[in-house]
């Protein structure tokens, strides 16, 4: 299926706490036509990621937000429907970051990826092979230094970053703990991603079964969530453990800081006595060099089936929106795509 | 003069807030006689550092606490007095971890290191030459990761640490901001440890001024204190910064948590992303096994005059817990230091 119109959604306004149907909004434009040197991709799947929540807001990050009526960012699988680029041709799979929430788009090969004729998985460039599953990879590996024999804990533990976190922990010999939102998923982790526990961290007393699945301690804590789960995780904490920081999911909708204690005091002090390292990381900014070490590794795991991966699929550029907002609220269960189009 | 008792003074109490007289006791008790492969210490000088109040407490910490009753522990430079101790000859000074404060101790050689029988300076190995020196140091070099041109703060800057971390910061080409408290503090910082500022923590306009001596944002922020200094240095923080954690002297003294916003939520959002690396650090524990090379530059750098080094001595040790008190409120300017006998 081609067409002859161009439907995307844009930024309509700015989210106050959760973002709302209303901060997004769906046009259609005129297709676009490539010019010499230029390609024209057609977006087949979009990647819904937790960082989006910071793009749609002005407060100063590590990136630019998108301005308002601008199309959603996003990293998609396209197609290449049409070519006036040398290096491209019609049919070709490419993992493109220009593109964004929207049918097509014109590209001059910047910040495209191929992916070959008929890759076997083309939607795994958004997850275990790519953003997600690099992320995972190198804040585990890099930053958290796990050694055999350690304790792993990760929250999301079924999202794409948290499963892959668990199972190449595994790959290394550790204890790896899950955390995640209700028990189908618990039991998912331990069943086929093969953690060894995963806690529910809607149940009451989710931080006395944390302790107790991790009675040795947490030597590293992939940091992913925020929140009450960290509040849980502090404690347990062992000397020199290391807390590579790759999200802050929980936190992304509030509109401002809590009341009540200041923890902050209680954070420095845990990691002054305990000797812990915390280091925040944006996977293509720190890392973006070592991008070949990670594919080499997690094709090779993927390839012997020591790395299992789930996505889940939402069908059609509509209903990215609410799909997005239930990433938010823990809604999805694996890594969140939105099949655009068909292929071609 | 030597005498046969020995003095010494003990933990009557654990503080509840800041340390008072009454939770210390000076008592005298029978100097000690050394047996076979023992010598007897003489205690010169008394290093006092913030980390012994973590010590008075029972929360639990990277080191055991004093126990009720016990000597207060804390590095010393002391003269062997008599040796029965085939490596050690009686006048010999060593600098000694085993000792605490009090006149004299009986040692294995345990935890003792020679600084020979004439030593220039022999005080220092408490400070710009040992612990305090070798702190800074591993802290600025190892976990900071300075590069020439890059700014640098740190606080408690006329303090054995913080004055040795700013003129590494300067041996290595940094722009040095100083936090210190009071005028004299912060003119000294200047024209004789050649910070390029220092800002007075007791102006109303500290944070602002904080921000105008920063007007390319921290780079490097060598954490010793806390509380109002490091709110007031977060927002500056540059991308991919660096916290080396050594100390928070600033709540060490605190009861209980401070109430009102929790700003954990704010500083984790800040290190994640501006991709900052916060690590806490037990100088020993975590470097002890590098001290030869701290060893080296330092005794060049001295020697060479590019680093200054002022003590703040104080005579006897029974003013040794008014003294202490004081350090922790910022009384002291440089490194304290209590003088308990004359050399023999």
């Amino acid at each position: 299926m081609t067409n002859a119109t161009n439907r995307r959604i844009v930024l309509a306004s700015r989210p106050h706490g959760a973002p709302t149907q209303e901060n997004f909004r769906l046009e259609e434009v005129t297709k676009p036509t490539p010019k010499e040197g230029e390609m024209l991709l057609r977006t087949v799947y979009l990647s819904l990621d937790p960082y989006m929540r910071g793009r749609m807001s002005d407060a100063e990050s590590y990136a630019d937000p998108v301005a308002i009526d601008d199309v959603m960012v996003g990293g998609t699988v396209c197609q290449v429907e049409a070519s006036n680029h040398p290096d491209y041709e019609a049919g070709e799979w490419v993992l493109a970051y220009t593109v964004g929430w929207q049918d097509y788009a014109i590209s001059t090969g910047e910040m495209v990826i191929k992916l070959g004729k008929e890759p076997q998985n083309p939607s795994y460039a958004l997850g275990v092979a790519g953003m997600p599953g690099f992320t995972a990879y190198m804040g585990l590996l890099d930053i958290g230094q796990p050694k055999p024999g350690e304790t792993i804990v990760v929250a999301a533990a079924t999202g794409p970053v948290g499963a892959t976190v668990g199972q190449i922990g595994k790959i290394k010999g550790c204890r790896v703990v899950g955390i995640a939102g209700g028990e189908e998923k618990c039991r998912y982790a331990k069943e086929v991603l093969g953690f060894d526990e995963c806690i529910d961290h809607r149940a009451e007393d989710f931080a006395e079964q944390l302790k107790n699945a991790c009675d040795k301690g947490i030597d590293v804590y992939f940091e992913n969530v925020g929140g009450k789960v960290f509040e849980a995780v502090m404690p347990l904490l062992n000397t020199n453990a290391r807390i590579p920081l790759c999200g802050l999911i929980s936190q992304y909708n509030a509109t401002e800081l809590p009341e009540g204690t200041d923890h902050l005091p209680l954070l420095m002090g845990k990691l002054l006595t305990k000797r812990i390292k915390v280091q925040g990381f944006i996977i293509f900014d720190d890392y973006g060099h070592r991008y070949g070490e990670f594919a080499q590794d997690i094709n090779q795991w993927l390839a012997e089936g020591k790395i299992q991966y789930r996505e889940h699929l939402v069908q059609g550029l509509d209903n990215a929106p609410e799909a997005f907002i239930g990433l938010l609220e823990g809604k999805n269960f694996g890594k969140l795509v939105v099949q655009i189009n068909d292929p071609l």
